[in-house]
């Protein structure tokens, strides 16, 4: 028998036709390495669940293979399911130090520090990973130390983005190594894939340095204290932030758990630049006039638990808004996030403070690229093939359709789902198959034990409440004893509806007697006799499908 | 004694710090009228509730006061309170012909047709009302035939705008009435009241006119089927999707309930023209070729069970989308309705349909002015003093900051909230005391039912579900005769969860040894014994909190 040719397998198990928990795995013969592994937040839909993994089920099967985790960036959908994933597939995992830096946080937080192992790599190293070569490449995003991926197969170059945009005056360091990809592109690269987010936005992304120029000039004309919201993994952000409050000889305290957590990994690795006796602790606030104070903060997608959102209501213990504060909220809602942010405006503006949000000035810019950077990054690398990646379905088209304005044939280009394997012989690619993938709800300490059963139930709760029915039988004759008693919760107010109970009450009497006379003396029966009497009866009273528990205990 | 002098009262009912369910009374003496009385969606945290209306109360206490409604536009939030609000207070509606036709619908729902007086009105008209004389004056918005009002009181002359834009190039008719409007700020104005939606955005907001050059183009570039969502009532965007469809010569089917409903109203009002056989039945779509025919639907918000919703996901009855489909979302997403429309733009995506969204192109305008526009508004009409309405705390005060930089004083700038009583005596405006306000939620056929007990058990009933314990008892001597049973929805998988739900049981039996124990007998006693005992388990073993409802059967 003829040895079955090897095959260069690409299989994205997150991130595609969805937004969060990028996991992309690259597999050859016997070798397998990953790219990234993150969370998603939990859909309208996914009530009570605390965050979203993806399915890994094709991974812990073919374990012996798998040589490690390449990271691209630190932020929490790239990195956040490690600690879920690793409990069952540890294995290395390689990072630029800061991104690293902040996974260490994470594993220490589930009690896996020490038990994986981290391996530190620098822009432009390159590691050997079975029979994969991966080159990190210097890149610029909305978080610091962040990197693309050059990964040489047996069947040629795949250039993977990572999050990024075209920056060409970064905060710190050197803008995106467009020289190597150039030189990548010129030797030839088999596939290309690339970060979608931002493709239905025209033009340029503004460099992170328009966001200091404006910072610089709120600082110069403001003589209130300033608050900043601003996503704590945004290094770069906080730095600018840092860099006004010094020039204008200001005072900086940090507050919100995540925004101190990441604060601290910056300064002890070296990516922020803070000169001593800037930062002041937060119990000291008040010992500093409000001219020469900002106050940096979590909360800048309105977050209920986050620290702006208490404080707008009034309900953080350290800070207390009042009256001429001047807050600004560096960042933009994620879809999703709207009313939130809306409700912390509005509370911050009742509370006196003068808002700067998104709406009134400049004072956010994206991290990711938008049309004339893609359209660039795609002319530089000028790939064989093309998978649009990092978006829902309709940023993946419309990537899709810009490579093929570029130039790439339409049968180049593909638009994949989570689970479908895009396979690559002799350098043709073709999809071929799909693995299991999805998504494994996190909710509280249970990983993956609510499913759709549950949910669907959740939903139904949510709606109209629930009825619950009791009635005690004696076992022998199948005499009513006691009962139908009638619990209600979350469907009308119980003491305004005594009449109402009184009337279930009783279609529950009248349900179980036709029972009897029926002869019908199972219990599941009887059950769905008087689930389906009291539905209707409801339904045509209030127009509320409330969830019905009928309960028979048997004495 | 001397006679008690009368006082100017103005008092938003609601719309003010809010989206939605606009309803302002004003009152002198014994007479008081009332404008618009809107509807608002219910917020998150209204798990279930179909729609809130405003709180009356004040009203049906001065039922005799009340001399009618008037009506500025045919909107939702400005009408659709009528039909739950007439029932307990029956006075005469005032408003132009294609509002009251809007509002008759909505009546004939309610079974409410023939028993509310009805008194149409064209623009320039003014009619008396008790003290009280409202002029109609022409104005532009997202629906045909809107007003601003001038109300004439003992004190001076009210401006109320209602919803408006200022559109130079309406679809039909005159622009709004600039030099009527500048005729009463000549004349002196006591107060303006100004819709503050946009005024976050600077510049114009663009004609509706530009919208339909855009569809034009779009028409006249393609040879598929085209699919036009767009809100119902916007019937001058209806007429220039069908003066395309005339102009590319294409015949056009109308989906979806309310845009049927609008349409109807508005050809039978004369506020539409449409050229003989030019609507076909949707039934009949399949009898056309594809590049002869428009569908308008309604689903531009997303809204899950909308005919374009329903389309995208393939679950429509009588429209399938299939490749090459033109779909065009002319609309913008209120905000929290963003993840609705990404879903349907992603599933039009995957059934190939082309999709132009608002990120894509210019495809819709909006109703409501911008900052120059309201900067127009305010120097024609002078006022003496100012009340922003219609939007969030925000807007309300952002307009209140483009008032005072154009001139006006803080002091004569009222940032209010519903229930606020503004009174205005001999000229002079000041704030005295607030009357009850707020939301009413309906729920199916409920009014009022529902409140915070029930919401707070929905929202606890969707995060953790429910666990029910239920235990029979021998009356008389206390001992347990059956159970404990549980059941469990919402919470975790019961068929993979048998080793929780035994630990349960036991945890419930050894709750009740100790209630005998320490001899605690009573019912109420012993059920929070058994909820604490299970609450602390449940959390510490999962970290979540589901609702728990002990029950005690006496047999």
């Amino acid at each position: 028998m003829a040895r079955k040719k090897k095959k260069l397998r690409i299989i994205p198990l997150g991130g595609l036709g969805e937004i969060g928990k990028n996991i992309t795995v690259f597999e050859y013969g016997e070798d397998i390495i990953i790219v990234d592994c993150g969370i998603a937040f939990p859909e309208d839909d996914m009530l009570g669940i605390d965050l979203v993994i993806p399915d890994v089920t094709y991974l812990t099967k073919n374990k012996e293979k798998v040589k490690g985790f390449v990271l691209t960036h630190g932020h929490e959908d790239h990195i956040g399911a490690l600690p879920y994933i690793l409990k069952d597939l540890n294995v290395p995992l390689y990072g630029t130090k800061l991104t690293l830096g902040l996974v260490e946080q994470k594993l220490e937080e589930h009690g896996l520090l020490g038990s994986v192992k981290l391996k530190t790599v620098k822009q432009s190293d390159v590691i050997q990973l079975g029979c994969f070569k991966v080159e990190f490449i210097r890149s610029s995003h909305s978080i610091a130390d962040s990197v693309a991926l050059a990964i040489f197969t047996p069947e040629g170059v795949i250039v993977h983005t990572g999050d990024f945009k075209v920056d060409y005056t970064p905060i710190e360091g050197e803008p995106i190594d467009l020289a190597r990809l150039a030189e990548l592109g010129k030797k030839g690269v088999l596939l290309l894939m690339a970060d979608s987010t931002n493709v239905e936005r025209e033009g340029y992304t503004m460099s992170e340095r328009t966001v200091g120029q404006t910072l610089d000039e709120i600082f110069m004309n403001s003589k209130s204290r300033i608050l900043v919201a601003t996503f704590a993994s945004n290094v770069h952000r906080v730095q600018q932030i840092i860099n006004a409050a010094v020039k204008f000889k200001r005072k900086v305290a940090i507050c919100g758990r995540s925004m101190v957590n990441v604060v601290n990994v910056a300064m002890e690795l070296g990516y922020m630049n803070v000169p001593e006796g800037v930062i002041i602790d937060i119990d000291n606030i008040n010992k500093y006039p409000p001219e020469k104070l900002v106050i940096i903060t979590t909360g800048s997608q309105g977050e209920p638990m986050s620290a702006l959102s208490r404080m707008a209501a009034g309900e953080h213990r350290k800070v207390e808004i009042v009256a001429g504060d001047q807050v600004i909220i560096s960042a933009t809602p994620i879809p999703g996030n709207e009313k939130f942010v809306s409700r912390v405006v509005n509370d911050l503006f009742k509370k006196g403070a003068k808002v700067i949000y998104e709406a009134l000035a400049d004072i956010h810019v994206s991290g990711h690229a938008c049309q004339e950077e893609l359209k660039l990054i795609h002319s530089l690398i000028k790939p064989k093939y093309f998978i649009p990646v990092h978006g829902e379905y309709r940023h993946l088209k419309q990537h899709g359709n810009l490579a093929h304005e570029l130039g790439m044939p339409k049968e180049n280009i593909f638009i994949m789902d989570i689970g479908n394997v895009l396979e690559i012989t002799d350098g043709v690619a073709k999809l071929n198959g799909s693995v299991p993938s999805g998504r494994v709800l996190v909710d509280g300490l249970g990983v993956g034990d609510v499913g759709n059963i549950v949910l669907r139930d959740r939903k139904h709760l949510s709606q109209d409440g629930l009825i619950v029915v009791v009635i005690s039988i004696e076992s022998s004759t199948g005499e009513l004893v006691a009962g139908p008693d009638v619990i209600s919760r979350g469907f009308v107010y119980v003491r305004e509806s005594e009449d109402l109970m009184e009337e279930i009450r009783e279609i529950s009497r009248r349900a179980l007697l036709k029972c009897d006379e029926r002869k019908k003396s199972d219990w599941a029966t009887k059950k769905s006799i008087i689930r389906d009497a009291l539905r209707d009866y409801l339904y045509e009273k209030t127009k509320r499908r409330p969830m019905i528990l009928p309960i028979i205990m048997e004495v």
